[in-house]
């Protein structure tokens, strides 16, 4: 149990287009660079089909195709991949020990790549139905859903972008949220206004989510005129918004109001030799390409530090 | 000549990377977007034949390549090309204007990606004999040099990676650096330090550039020992730094003390209203996959200037 820790010059927490960039960058540095990955390599976007705004993709290509070319091209140029959870990150001057489920490492360079995950709706039958009908993910579950009515509460560019998916397989699907306006980019709004299968229910809340094995419908309140309605669908896909993965970070590095990972231009964080890249850090616009850029200047700016 | 300003929501100047990536961003969010080039669409990376860090692209990829599928991708959602030099930019609150050779662009949101130059080295001979074996770029020159001697000057990644371009031609290829130690990144020395065709010559500088209708060497001097030398080469590729092409910026942006335009997070400059992304920014590492990521940064932050 106490064997110590594994060393490298940079460690990486968290395996989508920022870590992955990151990697690219400390392993063709030559620097001993392993990236702890919990789940999946690839982040969120492996939940996008259509990636259309990376640039150097005229056509689009799949958030999986993306963060798996990623992925190869860093570790081509080196760097090791270990799934494992990661409990705990300390720092005592020069050394960064990262504790996981696959034991502990140590480096001098800490980059953290963590993302943010999906916020919870909140509301009755939510827990219960999550994958029996709750979903948040539109690629991974749409195609359970063929033919079915779905909603998709949120009115942001991922909500959007989930309901054009699911028109791909739902018979309808209803676009709930709480304004009366919509927060998505004009394209993708015109896109949906434009898809004969989206319906938007604007103004409107869920009060509960009901079903029997499955969803069956949802409880719905017109924040305006205070009516009721329900709305029977077989699925719902929440897109309300991010929480970074930064739990346990909480008294190592300074967060913002947010919980996300105060940076400067550099991608330092308060504590010298930990960088942080992508959602998980303050101001992040949520997008592959400036996930991957920051990628690429926190692991110059832990090459400097390393090498310092 | 009094003719009204072309109106725009957004207007970027340069066509790099940084460029490209916001036009991308800020034309599939609606906003009428014109691109303003003094040269070619791409930018630096454009001299660059195989780009290998540019996540996505396992096997590498063409500067020309990628920034022509980047221009496409641009365009493909609305983006205007306008080939022009661009010789003034003034903000009067939300208006701000661009004068160009091409006539005068007014928007509310102007994005600065105009990045920077190649740095002359002053010597005796440089300007003589540029163009005729003295170059800048050695992926546009390097094929002139097929089997014979050239140098590359300067100890960066721009100068090892020239000086391996160059070894697909050239018979030999000195590497001339000032310094006892390159800064280039370890993959690129040791890529150089493994190729024959190479050889360094370190901690010397050039005196003087001879030749007759052409070069035909250069006068060193060896800094440590203050011994003389010549080495008999037919070209010579500089490679020692960048300089902002922020000259007509002054008084209108705040720059930092290299002449980089200042900015935040957010890619804002001192200006509300103008951003600026990529090689002209402060703190840029100078790689593509960073300009690009600045360039849909200020694009969204283009964006929100533009409908708040």
């Amino acid at each position: 149990m106490n064997s110590s820790p594994k060393q490298y010059d940079v460690i990486i927490i968290g395996g989508g287009p920022a870590g992955l960039s990151a990697g690219l960058y400390t392993a063709r540095a030559r620097l001993k660079t392993v990236l702890i990955e919990r789940a999946a390599v690839g982040g969120q976007i492996i939940n996008t089909m259509w990636v259309e705004n990376y640039p150097g993709f005229v056509d689009s290509i799949s958030g999986i195709d993306l963060t798996q070319a990623m992925h190869r091209q860093a570790e081509k140029f080196g760097m090791e991949t270990v799934y494992a959870d990661v409990s705990a990150l300390a720092a005592d001057g020069r050394t960064k020990t990262v504790t996981t489920s696959d034991g502990v490492y140590a480096a001098p360079a800490v980059i953290i790549t963590g993302g943010s995950e999906r916020q919870k709706l909140g509301v009755p039958g939510e827990a219960e139905y999550t994958g029996r009908g709750v979903s948040y993910c539109a690629t991974c579950d749409g195609a359970f859903f063929t033919d079915k009515e779905v909603a998709v509460v949120g009115g942001g560019n991922a909500a959007l972008t989930e309901a054009l998916e699911l028109t791909k397989f739902a018979s309808r699907v209803y676009i709930i949220h709480r304004r009366d306006q919509l927060r998505a980019t004009a394209v993708l709004q015109e896109k949906a206004r434009a898809n004969e299968k989206i319906e938007f229910l604007l103004s409107s809340t869920v009060d509960e989510i009901v079903g029997e094995t499955f969803v069956t419908g949802l409880k719905m309140n017109n924040v305006k005129t205070g009516a009721k309605f329900d709305v029977p669908v077989a699925g719902v896909f929440m897109a309300v918004g991010f929480l970074p993965n930064t739990g346990y970070l909480k008294d190592i590095v300074a967060l913002d109001e947010l919980g996300t990972i105060v940076v400067d231009l550099e991608m330092a964080t308060s504590v010298p030799g930990i960088f942080a890249a992508g959602d998980i850090r303050s101001k992040s616009i949520r997008q592959v390409i400036a996930a991957a850029g920051d990628g690429a200047i926190a692991a110059i700016s832990a090459e400097k530090y390393v090498l310092a």
